[in-house]
């Protein structure tokens, strides 16, 4: 498959389109990004690059993190890691409090805020030094030792973070969390801190499309078992309440982020990131989804 | 792969364990079955054919029929379909009326009872004779000229109708059903009223695992491209509140029925169609889901 | 208290005023009225009338029929009655159906339609002749033969009454309606259908404010322990959403209906009736509430 | 009215019942309480008066002391308050959330928890020294020196403050906290903590029986009219899911706490409190409600 002329053809067609929707501003940093930026990279699970774009610009990955705080907390915690979350797709935004209310303070999925600050919470409790031990999980994962936390995002996110901390309170009355509250938000935004480019993302993630190990060094990240598995919790539950949407649409497992970026995989074939900061109403980006859409399309590469 | 021994494996571990759960009894005719019946049947995209136990008895498909109004209404709408329906999961139960209301009265997905009648309304606007062609359609994907409402369940179904009832009403007051209450919830009666054994429904479906076409006899049944987003809907929103659960255990896009069927394609290589009357809390049947997830772990054919 | 000069000085005030709102006009029918009436009309416990207006001018008291059905029930079914229907306030119309799921199928209050419904269904039990002998205990209450349903809203009602219907049917589902659907909504949409004027409602409601008597005659309706119990549940459930916003406002029991209709009672003092079809958001009539928050405030009687 | 033997036969009736219900243990220090307690007290508007029981022992009164802050809040802010706090009732404790997310955390009224942490958001903006200046004023309304918080119980609603922490920082995602989320808690805490006899109670409170006015010294507490309407939203949202079930089965205005003390008052006439630990399934002293119930009823003085 020529996947760089494929990408060309998309980075081009997505040119000619309006660009629709609005760059995340709920903090400050995220708001200063400039909303035409696009890149999108595509690895193969057989070493081939292929980019358009701006594919070596870091952006904030936001929630595309939760994949590895969930892949580290499943290895440590085993399928007892799911009597503490559910792996369902969570309906409206609208009723999500309330059925965390009716669910006894157990998040439907981890790929939901309240999600991973349980998986934050679980980490905790199981590392010494959770901050750095994440860290370098993922720098093993990606096999880049230049994965690190940006200390001005973090921040910026726990001045403004008033719904995170009625998440965890709110949980901690159902006696869901078990550490400090101060000390899970900390964590917690300094995960969605992170910067990394589409190519870098598409290393992070290439486990997931090489059955949990990353080909670059054969390297086990987790089982091929727990590789599927966190792949079809991504496809049900990484796109907010647009997952049905992008199952779609695009057909395969991914996870985005309010930063803009979108990561997914084709198991056995690849793993692409594409980013373009400006989002559609459900919070996903609106050229990002595009171009998988056409990704799949032309290349018939859905898992469907 | 030797699905044949395969599929005695899943069989003898399945009788060692306990037939947890219940028979459907909202109506008095689902009652009646044995509960201790166990069928599979596996159908490759090139003919061949696996199976074992009660795999040639005919069963009550309920819901798995709402995987053929789909088809066709979706033929038949194109895309303007999703005017009236969304892709979407739904949550829990709990929350299905109270979105309906929020959504004002477009259901979350085509396999909730409120989507389904959705579709019954639309194809009875766009053909003739509903009944008789979706009978047709039907007849025509399975090769099989022997598929037929049953009116004893449907009356039965009728007498106890009154959520439906209750749902096609709602939705027409917000000018989402056009036709006549009687009417629609007559077509929808019927066609959760069909009977099929896991045999016949392996050849019903198997145009999902082959692209849209039913390899039997080349005959093109919906375009490849639909193919593939009826099959992403199944794997989001076949299984009522377990679709996330479904999809993480077994990986199969699928679709199930009170009547303790289920059926499930893998892409490219076959349908798949086991039946078990005892249903787990969630409605699925129990030892159904088990024997799936034993299939896709056996064979790791999981599409993740 | 000179109850004819404080009359006159509200409806010389509300002239001044801006006639905000609009007229209910789910049904036809009801959206036919001239929106500029109105009409106001005073009857003290010892027979003194006092009005203003198009007091005599009849109405569609929609609505407030349901005091009169529930007032039937009480004394039918005694304490009984609570088994099928609460008294609480019901919140946000919003939620009703996701309340009437959440309580299997037991109405908050018997003034929200479900409530309404449920009594209508009691009374069909109950009685040989519903239709005729609650037209006679209407006519006995108010000493005026000449009170009749209207064949012609009534049956604008049924064209339109998807929601009744549905209500009804869910309720159905949960045992909480025992007789036969039509028959509920027809007995329901007929009690809807009254119509009356200002000074006919007052002599119709005078026996809440009397201990349950009908002072003109000296006949009892209903014990004076059952009147304050009605009138309980008129403050706590008697206009919608804005119940706290009347008792705020104006601070006596009341009722509203669609057709911009309301009744209020002062306990040992008089029943006051006040007609200005335009609503408000919350459905309850704008000018109504403002006259009888005026008429409270000039002449001091809240019940607080 | 002979009150004295009224309470009297109260509380002979009521020793001969079984104490139903469970004494309130979600701190520590409320739990320590002996179940048995049971005490009245009623004092009418020309200073007489009649107790019964443990009347002079102190208890903590909770969300009674809600009444206070909301009349100090009314009393700073006049109508504007109502932009901040509704006045309606709030249905299930089940959809306090989703109504406070559904209403852009607004809360439906100020006894819930949410709409109290609101009133003391509003006195901290309002007040130099919020805590000194709020004892102050119940001071002066119960014409007692002797009201303080209680440090020890402050703490411990501290320590397991988590539901009411996820509710300040939900309501401040929503921009509708202005001050420090501590600093609130902080308020709302200690306002919990305090500890008044039933016969300091009824003092504290007369002033809403008297139009506003303390009869003991004819010092003007609030208004005539803000009186009024204080009582309205008691009767109306006095009592949590239970409001309908105290205005239908005693009549009158009144707020509870989960200490088991209720207040309630009858304009124009008495204010009445009453404390019995064992609470039923509401929240709402189990003993507390058959009393004033009894009281009402023996002496004809529903409002209704």
């Amino acid at each position: 498959m020529d996947y760089q002329k494929v990408l060309a053809e998309i980075a081009a067609e997505l040119q000619g389109i309006e660009n629709i929707g609005k760059v995340a501003a709920y903090i400050p940093e995220l708001g200063k990004v400039d909303p035409d930026k696009f890149g999108m990279h595509l690895l193969t699970t057989d070493h081939r690059h292929y980019s358009v774009g701006d594919s070596e610009e870091r952006f904030s990955i936001q929630s595309i993190a939760k994949v590895m705080m969930l892949t580290l907390a499943f290895e440590l915690e085993d399928e007892k890691l799911w009597e503490r979350v559910g792996v369902e797709p969570s309906g409206t935004n609208f009723n999500s409090l309330v059925q965390l209310e009716y669910e006894n303070g157990i998040p439907r999925n981890p790929f939901l805020n309240a999600g991973a600050l349980v998986l934050c919470d679980i980490l905790i409790s199981r590392l010494s030094n959770p901050k750095q031990q994440l860290l370098d999980y993922m720098r093993k994962a990606a096999g880049n030792p230049d994965i690190n936390y940006c200390p001005r995002i973090a921040e910026s996110e726990r001045l403004t973070g008033f719904r995170n901390t009625a998440l965890v309170n709110f949980m901690k009355s159902f006696g869901n969390i078990k550490n400090e509250v101060e000390v899970v938000l900390d964590f917690y935004f300094n995960l969605c801190s992170i910067e990394l480019s589409c190519r870098e993302l598409t290393q992070l993630c290439l486990f997931l499309a090489a059955d949990g190990v990353n080909p670059a060094n054969s390297e086990r990240i987790i089982s091929s078992r727990k590789s599927k598995r966190i792949n079809s919790i991504m496809q049900l539950c990484g796109f907010y309440d647009e997952a049905g949407e992008f199952a779609f649409r695009v057909g395969l497992p991914g996870k985005s982020g309010v930063g803009g970026g979108i990561i997914a995989v084709l198991p056995g074939e690849y793993s692409v990131a594409v980013w373009s900061p400006k989002l559609n109403q459900k919070g996903n980006s609106y050229k990002g989804m595009r171009a998988l859409e056409l990704l799949t399309t032309k290349t018939k590469s859905s898992i469907f």
